[in-house]
């Protein structure tokens, strides 16, 4: 076993697929962990701008989540149509370039790859940034542990979906059981108590309000609660992830995650006025987060408060894998049409798209990086790219339904057209209520992105106008190359280099360069040892030329001299045989030069189409017979 | 004009060698600097270890400086005679090794190896460490400016002996003006004031004698005022950068250096009794260098002090240099007889040994880093090296006068046998006294770096061994390869490559790997493109090898493939043809896959003789016509 194996697990066979996928149990921890965690700071994003409206902001979160849970119940009955239509898998990507045309798909992929580093960015630090406030002492790593959970989100990811799932349902399912837990309690006592509960521990007594509710505020506040709705895409886009028959399980999944959102959601939103719980400012003395206050006012501080933060803490560091999850996928489907690296279509040892994977890594790496691990400001940012790849997937779906009108289209296409019309006002919200706090770094972003596949697209369509070969080979005009053979001093590897050259060419010369003046002596070994023998066997004589060099340059002459002999025969392709010494070790790099190595790197920025480089290894520790 | 001929001069042709050679002018600078300086450490570093014995230690420097000057002389007179013997350079290793057998010169090597390295590092150091100790503010910077001032170093090096020779020349006459106006002047006060001259500044009063004399520490002092000796070797290694006649000039240069060297150390060495000037202790409240009260006593604090105390400074760091003019031709001297790489004796465009100035410059680099451009404690270490090679030089010496018995050889071996035994009982002294001060570690150093170097020249000699030929080339059992060429798809590319194999091989068989299923199509047009058109033009039809990946590994199966068609033909040769899109960016490295380089290092890692990798490069952008 090697550590190859031990780290990735075995490989995996093509044929393995089915095997490999995946049924709801599994499909809720990979692809549901950003939804569902968004729970977790979607409510208190939205509560924290309701501040200063002290006990009658508290009140007004109920119409902005039932907002957000209306339109969250849009989205996801267009996508449960999107996943029926698009069995193959019809992330906003797909359905917008296929159905608007390339410009449009090209929109949604830009603003999905953003969305997902972002994703896996701002779910790792806040992980990490949870427990950093819970144990202080650690803040000095932050940067070192969000890069630790990256580099094992990368790996498990890379061991495979199957793996994934697995790995993830505990926590995933604890955190679950705890909200639900958490709400039905609270629920029930608050109904018991006619609506006026009495807090197990009382919430910081609330603040009086500074300001007068405006549409401004409350539309901010919505802006912010719709954070809550980044993720709900991932089901659609990995579709083929699941069991046969892939849609029902994909759509199963999505229904799941989204109704464990919305009662989550609902919930939140009605325990907090209830139990006369409000946000307090982030980052002041005596923060204490919504879901931590609700824990406490309804179960006191016990072994279920400290279950249920632990499993907050470890599922918000885990949403980052959601866009570990679907962003390989995602940059397969765009690269399977060009507009990114064709190496993004392979899948690994384990049926991951590995490159995929490795690009997100690498990104997310980058971005905590520069932001030493501590990504709040870029949370604005993310809830931009969402909305507008649903808009686009959902406009998308409207043109779908007319082109393939059947029984449920017309209905179909109303569902999706609504939609589209709320995501599309929700992504103009978002983006006046946060243009300011960074959403305009996306709207520069994404032009960029898009230019950059544009790029991409056109650079492969050129390789494969210029090379694509629709005729039959052509038989004329071949002729023998003509060899060029540098050489230092006669030996047994220059013996084979022209042994291989007999066997292709007929006009052979050894290029020998003087540095500075020889005797004769291998001149006369040459007419002995080559000329006299070649012209016995009736071989073609090879050809000793001498090129001097005043500058002690070598290489350099050599290529002057190949060029000058192409020029010389235009019909002829003219081949350089580079003999080279190859020792085992890398240590025996610096006993010999490295010239061979640098007259090849020199012939090949030539360009020359007619000149052949060949290299003559020779092995001073030989593995074949 | 290229940024290297900015930085580096206009490459200079071997014929022009003899217009950059130089005279006594320049050469004082580039060989001497080291030995000069040491004018400004030697007698401190004695009076250092006399600072115990209070006033009676002042006047011990006269006995003990008698003794270096004598034992200088006697060196000296030997390396004269070593010019006169070797006017092509005749360092310690080539006297040694041509006189008492390899493992001398190795000695020698190896010892002048570690020294020169030394030299460059304290150098450095001594200069940056003054300046700091003038301008404590750059503390923080010092090994900043050691790294700066050895790329400087470096790049002034690698333009040549001419440009070094001039640059530095103004500093190094500075130096010696200041050192013996300031001597002349003191010596004249002290005559006209019968002995006891009045200093214009008095030096700090002297402690009172703590210690008895005991022979034990005036061994110690005299140990180390032979640092005082070291770089007297550089010009007998370097007599071929002179004028012709070289060893005539090379003659004159050292003449001049030890002379003022003597007239220096012995000028210190009177005045300091004189005017009653002891070290301090360094690292103490109130340090100040000898030359620096002396300069202080004898003119006061005006214009030539400080003219004087900046001169010291430069010197210091410039003496570094003479291991940088030494070095590289003591590298060479060795690599020429194969115990280090042959790269040593490639001479770069400005005529310098280029890998022996790289080499040296990141050894002293590495050392530098270490310390932290802190070196002081590295003063004890090479004055060991210094005088084993001094020592194995002169022993050489005799053995070469016995051997070439002429007129005056029995005077020139009684005196190399007087330095030899002279030489030889002063590095027991060293070591003896400076064991425990770290002399130990170049005990260490030095048969490890004997070993390194026997090592390479047993590799060369394998080398040299199995490739070597001097029968005639074998041109029996010639025939013709066969042909594999890996194959995605049929495009222009693979036309080439197909051409190309046409004009050397009669068996061709194209790879293709498949790892998923895969429809007729690309057999169906193969049969038509490529089969049919061969078979009526009458050459060798092409037979299409399909391998099956069940895990989508590429390279491997085509690796396994060849392995096998060699070893089903054991007597012919394998071709692999790998053909290859080659863009113009480097970024456009990420848009296509790199299986042909990992192929081809996967095929080179097999390392059989029989298999033989062709590259077919295609030119997206192709500069030949």
């Amino acid at each position: 076993m090697t550590l190859t194996d031990l780290l990735f697990g075995r490989p995996l066979a093509t044929e393995e697929e089915k095997a490999a996928r995946i049924g709801p149990g599994k499909g809720i921890p990979i692809f549901g962990l950003d939804a569902l965690s968004s729970a977790a700071y979607g409510p208190e994003a939205a509560l924290t701008l309701l501040i200063p409206l002290g006990m009658m902001g508290v009140r007004h979160i109920v119409p902005i989540t039932l907002c957000v849970l209306l339109l969250l119940a849009i989205v996801y009955f267009s996508y449960r149509q999107t996943i029926t239509a698009y069995p193959q898998g019809g992330g906003s990507y797909t359905v917008a370039s296929e159905n608007l045309g390339t410009w449009a798909g090209l929109l949604a992929a830009a603003a999905l790859m953003i969305d997902y580093v972002l994703t896996a960015a701002v779910g790792i630090s806040a992980g990490v940034g949870a427990l950093v406030s819970a144990v202080p002492g650690l803040q000095a790593h932050t940067l070192l542990m969000c890069l630790g959970i990256l580099v094992v989100l990368t790996v498990v990811n890379l061991r495979g979906v199957q793996e994934t799932g697995g790995l993830f349902r505990l926590p995933t399912y604890l955190f679950i059981g705890c909200l639900l837990a958490l709400i039905a309690i609270g629920v029930a006592k608050t109904l018991l108590a006619g609506g006026h509960p009495l807090p197990v521990i009382a919430p910081p007594r609330l603040s009086r309000a500074t300001e007068a509710v405006s549409a401004w505020l409350l539309l901010r506040a919505f802006a912010s609660g719709c954070t809550a709705m980044t993720g709900v895409e991932a089901v659609s886009n990995g579709v083929m992830a699941f069991r046969d028959p892939t849609d029902k399980y994909a759509r199963l999944t999505l229904t799941i995650i989204i109704a464990i959102l919305m009662v989550m959601l609902g919930g939140i939103a009605f325990l907090a006025p209830a139990y006369g719980v409000a946000a307090t400012l982030p980052g002041a003395v005596g923060y204490q987060s919504v879901l931590s206050q609700l824990l406490a006012a309804v179960t006191g501080k016990g072994a279920f408060y400290w279950t249920s933060i632990v499993s907050i803490l470890i599922v918000l560091s885990l949403s980052a894998n959601t866009a570990f999850a679907d962003f390989p996928r995602l940059a397969r489907a765009i690269a399977r049409n060009g507009f990114l690296p064709h190496s993004f279509t392979l899948r690994g040892r384990r049926l991951v798209y590995t490159p995929g994977v490795y690009a997100l890594a690498i990104l997310t790496g980058v971005l905590l990086t520069i932001f030493g691990g501590v990504t709040d400001r870029l949370i604005p940012l993310y809830a931009v790219g969402a909305f507008l790849a649903f808009t686009l997937s959902q406009a998308g779906m409207v043109v779908h339904w007319r082109r393939n009108a059947g029984e449920h289209s017309r209905k179909s296409m109303a569902i999706n057209g609504v939609g589209a019309v709320a995501t599309g006002i929700t992504v103009c919200v978002v983006l006046v209520a946060k243009f300011t706090e960074g959403a305009w770094i996306t709207l520069l972003l994404i032009p960029l992105l898009m230019g950059m596949m544009k790029a991409i697209h056109r650079h492969y369509g050129r390789v494969e106008r210029v090379t694509a070969l629709d005729r039959a080979v052509n038989t004329a005009e071949l002729c023998r190359p003509i060899a060029l053979i540098p050489v230092e001093r006669w030996s047994v590897i220059s013996e084979k280099t022209l042994r291989f050259a007999w066997s292709m060419a007929s006009d052979i010369r050894f290029v020998h360069v003087e540095c500075e003046e020889e005797d004769e002596r291998f001149q006369k070994q040459w007419r002995a040892l080559v000329e006299a023998p070649a012209r016995e066997a009736k071989l073609a004589v090879p050809e000793l030329v001498v090129l001097r060099s005043p500058y002690r340059f070598v290489a350099a002459p050599i290529v002057d001299y190949v060029l000058q002999v192409q020029q010389q025969n235009p019909a002829r392709r003219v081949v350089v045989l580079v003999p080279e010494l190859i020792e085992k070790h890398w240590y025996n790099l610096l006993l010999h030069n490295q010239r061979p190595q640098l007259l090849r790197s020199l012939l090949r920025s030539a360009a020359n189409p007619k000149i052949t480089v060949i290299d003559i290894p020779w092995y001073l520790n030989p593995l074949g017979r």
